[in-house]
């Protein structure tokens, strides 16, 4: 039966960019509503919050805990379909856990969890208990990056040779983390973020996209991690020469502290054959270059577009479609598979085309593995750590 | 009282491009909800789309007449607020007269009506009603071309002399229209589009944009308006030679015959002391030139933005917004005026900061003008039709 | 018998902007060698600057006059093969007709002359004489021109619709011919530049390239020509709708007053079955804009490219050549064709390939038919002025 | 007395692209004549190709010896004043010492020489004989970048963090070199390249680049050397983290196989105030990017400028020009302070401005300790090697 997916939310209150991003993306393609939430630790914030977002008070929490309990007790017809947690890292592993106990399905942001260790626990109650992760790595979801993953994979460029990618940003180039409210307080926290600043917050999002796009893995790296923002805890900026299988090889640059640079996300892949290269802040041109003929300019909503390029866009070619977009394209297909199964059908299988939790888990490979490099500077290569 | 704000839809069934962008813009910012709708004149497609949209039977019209009737007999609560008109030119005047008889307010797709006439009485009725009537030149809802907007108002360019907007499309290069379930169809068909084909499609945005940014009037214009597709009975492309007030001048094409080109739309300004330019196609910057210092990319998002580009953007700097979030700049304006009327407070002003009936009468004018214009090969200048 | 072409210079003393960069390009291909000059009205100016040039003081002459008879009565191992005049308008008719007497050839810059009655005359004197002329239409010497030219007879666009040309400046923003020194004087003075002012100096420039690049000659058009710089005697602005052979239409915007613009001269030419556009600023690239397939970026120095844009640059692909190199492709072509036929031989026709007296008298008509259009606010279409 | 600098060339005969680059470069200014060579090792082709340079043949000599010794017994008023060389780099050194005992200037290519003991030798006999030798890193001299070098060193920046350099072609992507008459025969065989192939050829661009502009020097890198072609020879591709003075840090890539990827040499800077950013395909502007206030572009030409950026530009904004302008400026500098030393005066310092023989000995530094560091698998850093 087809009917709205009914969506619950950890985090997200009054003033949090994240939340705000999360539920627009939810709620743009008409599949998903907004039933209930958690959405601050604290409870007077959470019961603003929700109340701003037109929820009634009896669906507004003040604990995860709280909300995966009490929505499990309402009727099937009521209660959340899934949670999307867009909490702090260190908030992350608890509540998806809970909510898969609980027979939810779960959305949630990167990093994955707090630490590696986590991330293998929670791959194993996702595998456990059969219900669905979505994690909204959302660049992963532009039409023009499917674009490209889709070429690699049917050989457009030959076999891969180098990949470079590189998140530059300016934000934390003082410490910002010290104004109040600051979204970069969180981030610049151990306690809070985990082992890694720079390339927890943007560095996983650098190498989940080499990899999903080239369709290889990184199997060794050598990083150089610094902190350049006096008394900051974790790392701000970093860069590290990659080894992937099957002989290829690349460089992943993370930065923070690039000043003056907005959110400038880019990926270059060469093959035998041709290259390509793709920018976040311009999302919707693809770059193909070749040998031996000219520069092709892929733009989404073209009807020459691959099928999941496609049925990833809105509007036609020349109508700029945006992150927000993004993140919708992965609630849509999680909404549109979560429903199926609910309604005991096989979900169509490019529904199953977003990030999940095996993506997850690669992320919080890659930070101790780079971070574990970034602190030895005696030893070129670290194997990638399982 | 806080709540969300009822819509119901004219138009946009299954399939169709324009309803499906209005939906989401609608929906993104959580202030709107879809309650009702009548989606086709054809009663089984409008059933149809109307549950994929998740709405009960009872609240999917066959004609507007029943839709705006039977939701005025609604209990206050329940019944839907205001009316969007998605439909083609031919099919706006009538729903929206009638809605705003009933005491709904409207949003609809430009040109406002079929015919400058109409367009005429639908403004004295808007006034005579006191209702609210949002035109969605989405385009002027770009947080970029509010800032471009509000940096000449405050003289930032010095006094206006040149205004250069340009619209090219390809897509109508061939007799696509010709297709079945071609979104040509309609805008090429007279009795459903109206006088104009390529100048009421696409050339009534550039007009409106030019005169909004450069807070100048038209006055005059001298046009080469022309069809190329052999069998159209309607233009496909035009330019003219334009005249405004205090003595600017200035260029506008309109094509959908340039072949390759996607949505090609971008505005050029020049004052005294300097000019300015926006292209749609990424539309998150504003190019700032000077007579005797370096051009500045000023970017969405940033904090030196002033305040109307800064409400209108949802992420930072870097996260690229599209066309859906710039119409739906325009629906959030127009749901929060809404309401705070129906909650019998003034609405803030920047919540009125939305095309309305006014540039839906000047684009009627403008119509009217340039056709007129196009039509007469003898006499050089067309002085504005009002 | 290979040897260098000997060139004398009329115009170009020192501080002369365009006196230098016409050396530099005779120059740079290392078949041309300076050998005499009249570089100023002025004597001591003319000697001076002769001297700085590294000529001997006996080959440094005070008038045309004088420089074309004492050249013609050397040996004609050490005479001047060919004079270039970089003089402003008004000061190029006699010393070309003066030379083409005496049989030298002849480089000039454009506009070809002072008035549309001059150019006729020089024409006939060219065919009489039977030597050559080359304009120093440069960008009609970019090879990305060339190959945009060559494709496009070659029917890669298919019938072509559309041509927008565009050359706007900035920098006769405010009256910059009072500063002493300044370019612009002699450019905005009636008395040296001729009948028009920015349409003169740019126009002729956006009219030759249009009519080149598309293969078709303009029949008809309708302007407004404007002078927004208060006490200036000639336009410094202007726009015009253009008809062209075979049902063809466009726009040509010309304007030394969009303050802000550097020398941003675009070219864009859209068939049936494609467009392309091409930037004066980054001349190097041509995009190709297909209707059914991505875009294409030509780029010199490639091996996909034609003849004409291969045998025009001096590097491989990524190897910037600007305007000097342009221009120097106009001097090397000349120098090649007057050897070869100082040689008794028949020039390559590839040798042939630039502008000419047949390019100089389309400027001056073009010149003749948008002024005269522009004075008239009464009648739409003035047709072309032969 | 003023007069032109006479040029000898050694190597550059008829087909060479870097040869007729460095003729071009050195003629167009006007400053400097080419009098004699010897192009190539085999007789007949030095013969043939300095005819087709309009040489008299006793001026066209068999080897670099015979070129010195008859040149240095000409009269002084004859005899060539420097001699410029580029050949292979196994062909540099002992031309390069010989000249300088001969007393004459010498301008060279990069890299400087075959092995780093060379480089010192050449070092220590520029300096014991007084002469003055330009290393044509070409790039270097670019207005833009010196624009970028001067406000650097005047802390328009702040404190530089961060310098990614980046270098990357297609043209390797194959084994070209096995086609006769490549380009790519001698940079691809250590006999002659030296014991780098993609490094030497442009990597010490990238370096010396990244050195010159940020005004730091790399301590220790830590680099991946790779050889993508099967059977070639020497590397032809590469990466390296850097470590520079002062606490800055970054990233140098280059590579050779990056396959579409034509010249693209791109250079970004980030300080505590500012980054920026340049392109060598786009090298008439450079990006400003500030921490709370939008980018600048600035572009060469324009009166903002400083000394040295517009001292080195020949036409206004908007009239691009490109890498033989960027040569040139060096042969321009190299030659009027050749000139003031023969006329027994100190030249203008600005005259001196292009890249030496210490940039040359950093540059086969870097060789040397980037292959010591791509073959080395365990040690991470390698200190720079002098």
């Amino acid at each position: 039966m087809e009917r709205k997916l009914r969506m619950g939310m950890y985090g997200g209150g009054q003033g949090a960019f994240i939340g705000a991003i999360h539920r627009a993306a939810a709620l743009m393609d008409n599949r998903i509503e907004l039933v209930c939430g958690c959405f601050s630790s604290r409870p007077e914030v959470s019961l603003a919050s929700g109340r701003e977002y037109f929820l009634p008070d009896d669906r507004i929490y003040t604990t995860f805990e709280e909300m995966i309990e009490r929505e499990a007790a309402l009727p099937e017809d009521l209660r959340m379909d899934f949670l999307s947690i867009v909490t702090p890292n260190a908030l992350h592993f608890d509540p998806a856990m809970m909510a898969l106990d609980y027979g939810f399905d779960v959305v949630m942001d990167k990093p994955i969890t707090f630490s590696l260790e986590e991330a293998h626990r929670l791959k194993e109650k996702v595998t456990q208990t059969g219900r669905l992760l979505a994690l909204t790595h959302a660049y992963a979801a532009y039409p023009a990056i499917l674009e490209a993953r889709d070429r690699i994979a049917k050989g457009a460029l030959g076999k891969i040779r180098k990949i470079y990618v590189e998140y530059t940003q300016g934000w934390l180039s003082r410490r910002v983390e010290l104004q109040p409210g600051s979204n970069a307080a969180w981030r610049t926290d151990p306690l809070r973020a985990g082992k890694a600043g720079c390339m927890g917050d943007i560095g996983v999002h650098a190498l989940q996209m080499a990899e999903m796009v080239s369709g290889l893995r990184c199997v060794a790296l050598c990083a150089d991690v610094t902190t350049f923002a006096q008394g900051r805890l974790l790392d701000d900026d970093g860069a590290a020469l990659l080894r992937f299988e099957k002989g290829a090889s690349g460089v992943l640059i993370a930065t923070q502290v690039a000043c003056g640079e907005e959110n400038n996300f880019t990926l270059r892949i060469y093959g035998e054959k041709g290259g390509l290269e793709w920018a976040q802040m311009e999302p919707n041109s693809l770059y193909l270059k070749w040998e031996d003929r000219p520069m092709e300019v892929v733009r989404v909503g073209n009807g020459y577009l691959g099928p999941a390029a496609k049925s990833h866009t809105r509007g036609p070619e020349g109508h700029p479609e945006g992150f927000i977009e993004a993140f919708a394209n992965i609630y849509t297909n999680f909404a549109r598979a979560v429903l199926a199964r609910r309604n005991g059908t096989e979900p169509d299988p490019q529904w199953l085309d977003f990030p999940g939790v095996e993506e997850g888990l690669r992320g919080m490979q890659f930070i101790e593995t780079v971070i574990t490099s970034g602190q030895d500077d005696f030893h070129k290569w670290t194997p990638w750590i399982e």
